[in-house]
């Protein structure tokens, strides 16, 4: 087994804290992962990315394997010497963006027929091929192509994709030839929690070195995503991280960490500050506002991220009103320092007993409400 | 006089160094200038430029004028501040500007009048009021509205632009109230080198600490600009900086060094950089092409800035092909780096009594041709 995962304490409810040790080095549990879709998390580098408090970074196999193609980033020495981050890394399976981006797709059990949507090339990819490229990308950890249903699906499309992902779940552990990758199993099954637990007890019986809850965030309400993790992440192997897929507002990651999960990727704060929102320790503040025109200080008095030490909240707004690449780059900073710290606040309410507190009062300053349930 | 200029060493034909003190710094001449437009040299912030090599940057009163204003700027501490670099700034005084990027312009000895870019909004020029923005932006170096004439233009419309250019700078200088801000004079006329004569003669009589060409690299042959240079630089006070506006190519900065210019400003090298060509020892290189794509190694050989110390050519391209910020960032690291080089081996050239050999060396390896004359 090439990745470890030690929980060092865990509250009664679930939440716990740890340590995940990969080829690339150790990732302290519960964890925020940046999205970095073309081989770079957008406007920032790998030392900005590191300075921002990061430990490990998603990558999209779908898009690496449209461009620049996984031969070349092999030979680069695989993604961590194609971008230059020598920390971990996990990359998906390329199915959800199949499912998302590309036009013209078919399904079968075999695989998915689709069109790319950079240059319409008709492309196939199976449970093996899916593998095979990311063995060539190289990551830390790498997924199995999975079938994410659309919401809503009904109970009998549900059912089948939880048949196929099992079946392309099991493809995927023979397709693998590398021993220095980690993969892990994803539980499909919408927010039904009977298929969700069933679906859970198959991926276990076939063993994964960790567990990720797929097809959930996909645009169903909030509340029923909190449903199904408070009836099934109590389930999930306690010696295996706990992955929650495409979750990274921090309300959800909130409520998610207090179930026991231990690993997020979203998009969310990067594209957030490039759209000129960003994260502060008293709630999401519209940068682009005419009334920050003229603002000295930093974006959050709270933040030490180099944008907070360095630039004044004004001109952040000024290069991002200009369409200026800095001001992405400033803004994107700060958001995922603003996750690094939330992540490091919850493993501290954690490890000190006042997750509950932590929770009330980040709910208070950040939403000005009472957090659900 | 807050402006020292020292020259350490000039050559027979011209070519000189020296070390040009200001209130944030002093700056070995020859220098390179990039272009910070709208507060950002574009893609990179300011401990990018620093790692580049970079000691002065030039910014534009126009674009800060419309958006965000001087009056934001100052409120910063002036663009030092604004942009967080702590380091000379010179400032342009708008009217290139408003000549080439503004619709609807009208001119008159009074001043210029036009609409802004940004929102259309009528706006009015004059020289005092282009200090009065200068000394909210707070630059060390600021210049005075002067009129560019286009190319081609009668000869009595470039005289009428000398008699008016000689007119503004004297109402520039009467309307200065900050003494920590040094003013170069603009010396115009063409190509016409009677006429570039006369106006410098009558610039020296006003008295600036510094005197600058402008007019050039606006589109006529080169050999027409080096005509210029060879017949007026050695007229410019020895004393003073000598700045050549507009130009930033290797190849004129190297000539016109030859002729003892100190001073550079250019969009060449980071508007190269984004449109995907980086400049090499071995001359100009469109990362770009395919055959690129799987090139593992740094874009030079021969260059240790940040790009090529950590980055693979085939990143630098892939990323640039997919459209990804952090491409644009790494390739204008690259660019200002080559020519803060270029800059540092001009120095070490007129310094050590090669300038006529690196001068030739670098044709024959960037151009692969002969110097021209």
């Amino acid at each position: 087994m090439t990745l470890i995962y030690e929980s060092s304490k865990t509250l009664d409810r679930g939440a716990r804290i740890g340590k995940m040790i990969t080829p690339h080095g150790s990732v302290n549990t519960p964890t925020f992962m940046p999205v970095g879709t073309a081989g770079s998390v957008k406007a920032v580098g790998p030392r900005d990315l590191s300075e921002a408090g990061v430990e490990m970074i998603l990558a999209n196999t779908y898009h690496l394997h449209l461009r620049p193609g996984e031969e070349i980033v092999a030979r680069m020495g695989g993604l961590h010497g194609f971008m230059g981050w020598n920390r971990p890394i996990l990359t998906d399976s390329g199915g959800f963006q199949v499912f998302s981006l590309s036009s013209l797709r078919t399904v079968d059990d075999d695989g998915v027929t689709f069109n790319s949507h950079v240059d319409g090339a008709r492309l196939h990819l199976t449970p093996e091929s899916a593998v095979a490229i990311q063995e060539k990308l190289g990551a830390d950890i790498i997924m199995p192509l999975d079938q994410c249903p659309p919401l809503p699906s009904s109970p009998g499309d549900l059912a089948e994709a939880v048949r196929r992902t099992t079946h392309w779940a099991e493809r995927s552990l023979a397709a693998r030839r590398r021993d220095d990758q980690s993969m892990f199993g994803i539980i499909q099954g919408g927010v039904d929690l009977d298929l969700r637990r069933e679906h859970l007890d198959d991926m276990i019986s076939l063993g994964f070195e960790g567990y990720a809850l797929g097809g959930l965030s996909v645009g169903e309400p909030l509340e029923e995503m909190y449903g199904v993790l408070a009836g099934l992440v109590g389930r999930m192997p306690g010696d295996r991280p706990r992955y929650l897929m495409g979750v990274g507002s921090p309300d959800a990651v909130i409520e998610a960490v207090r179930e026991g999960i231990d690993m997020f990727d979203s998009v969310y704060p990067t594209r957030m500050a490039r759209h000129g929102t960003v994260m502060t320790s008293s709630g999401p503040l519209t940068i682009r506002n005419a009334v920050q025109a003229d603002r000295t200080g930093p974006l959050d008095p709270r933040c030490d991220c180099p944008t907070c030490r360095n630039f004044h909240r004004a001109y952040v707004r000024h290069l991002i009103k200009s369409r200026e690449v800095f001001g992405y780059h400033l803004a994107t900073i700060h958001n995922l320092r603003f996750m690094a710290d939330l992540m490091c606040d919850l493993r501290s309410a954690i490890a000190g007993d006042y997750l509950e507190d932590f929770r009330r009062e980040f709910w208070a300053n950040y939403y000005g409400e009472e957090p659900p349930r």
